[in-house]
């Protein structure tokens, strides 16, 4: 069995997160948490490696949870080694006015992934049936029509060649709550901390709901979403690695075919040589 | 002095690049290089932190250099610790149709960084003064316009707070052949090859007049050229990492204050806590 298995869900389960546990180590020894997630980032730079060179395939990482859940964290701990130059992090906030004056995929699109490129999303286009449906900011009808429309838009994506995985970081709510403890003795993260941090807070269940709806309608063969246990976060950070890595495996990118003709550019560049030598002995 | 001083071009100074010696050490002991790099990348990841905390100022780097002169290379070293949140690469390839029917600046400029982030420019605007100069894609009477046109550009970027730090890596053509001759023996390579590396070559010479035009017109205080002597890949990843952090250094980011009243935070927290503490009582 494949690892991400155990924390996949699978098309069209119902989704009750009471009957997943937040504070899971998944059988994950602390001790050993950190030389396994070194390993797993070496593994992942050479998947990247030909995922670029390959250049035609891609993969888009949806981070979402509450706050506090670590979607920051595992940008920091899991991403921090991977190559730039095939890696992008767009973070979604509140829409502006232009982007809410458009659909609601708008504004999302256009980070997507080009073919070759890892993209990975802090929040998303999921945020839409998630604070938008807890804070009321458009009608039922509106949010109930998004399922179909995330179901569709990952659908076109996929058929494109990008992979789309999509993590909730399952924290309990008495670990929210351990956090922003930290948080508050810690100086170099006070400016981090807002109002609505304690007012989304208030709306605990509400949101838990929301999860649980687009969990259930939106997890698919394509673009499945996983729950994975973030009370521990290296076990959160390990569970998401292994998961990418099995994933990038499973896409087998190959590195392409030489463009030119080896023979020809290996006389050429004898020939180059020869002639630069001629002119230095000269 | 600053470390960075002794490769930064003085505006105005007319640039030969027979002058700077593309394989010096530049005072680095080859076997320190390995963790004197490691301690500029810690650092590099705190300030980098300040910046994106700040949300205030921003820093574009690009890498322009010949073939083979090591931009991937440096991307793939020096930043590959960086935190990708705060961090982009965009690449400049051959331009579309589209983007060759707007001014040349117009691609660029939507990939400059917002506050509080670093962009890579791996190729930049000036390959509008370099490629498309030697291989003679516009009149020259419209290439000799556009260094007027980047520098007022790089104004704009640094009157709202953006650092520009050009680097030009600079190889011989020596150098550029042994590298060359490596991709040739090294199957995981052998599809970067390109026709073009040897037809540009054979235009090294009409290159370099280019880059000294280039590093001479458009090196200002607030968007320094920086030669990197690049024959030694440990010199070139060590100068640069140390130019970004003197650099970094220079913006002294700071952590902003905090948006919210900590005092009633604490309250409205410990008060959070009885509340849910009293509810697993019952």
């Amino acid at each position: 069995m494949r690892y991400f298995e155990q924390f996949q869900i699978p098309a069209g389960e119902i989704v009750s997160l009471a009957g997943y546990d937040a504070g899971s180590k998944a059988g994950i020894v602390k001790a050993e948490s950190e030389a396994l997630l070194a390993a797993e980032q070496e593994q992942l730079k050479v998947l990247q490696y030909r995922l670029y060179s390959e250049n035609k395939q891609s993969l888009l990482v949806c981070l979402q949870g509450p706050d506090a859940s670590g979607k920051d964290g595992v940008i920091g701990h899991v991403f921090a080694g991977i190559n730039p130059q095939g890696c992008r992090v767009q973070s979604f906030k509140q829409p502006s006015a232009l982007e809410r004056s458009h659909d609601f995929l708008w504004r999302v699109h256009p980070w997507t992934p080009q073919a070759g490129q890892i993209t990975i999303f802090n929040r998303s286009h999921y945020e839409d049936v998630l604070v938008v449906r807890v804070n009321k900011l458009v009608e039922e009808s509106v949010w109930r029509g998004r399922y179909t429309h995330i179901n569709a838009f990952e659908q076109l994506l996929a058929d494109r060649g990008t992979k789309v995985l999509k993590f909730f970081l399952h924290i309990s709510k008495e670990e929210q709550l351990k956090r922003f403890e930290k948080r508050l003795s810690d100086p170099t993260r006070h400016w981090k901390i807002s109002e609505a941090d304690y007012t989304e807070r208030e709306r605990w269940d509400d949101y838990i709901v929301a999860f649980e709806e687009a969990l259930s309608r939106c997890s698919t063969e394509q673009a499945p979403w996983f729950v994975i246990p973030s009370n521990h976060k290296w076990v959160r950070n390990l569970a998401v690695a292994r998961i990418l890595r099995e994933c990038l495996e499973d896409l087998a990118p190959q590195l392409p075919e030489p463009t030119v003709d080896l023979k020809d550019i290996r006389k050429r560049f004898h020939k180059a040589k020869k002639e630069e030598q001629g002119e230095n002995g000269k």
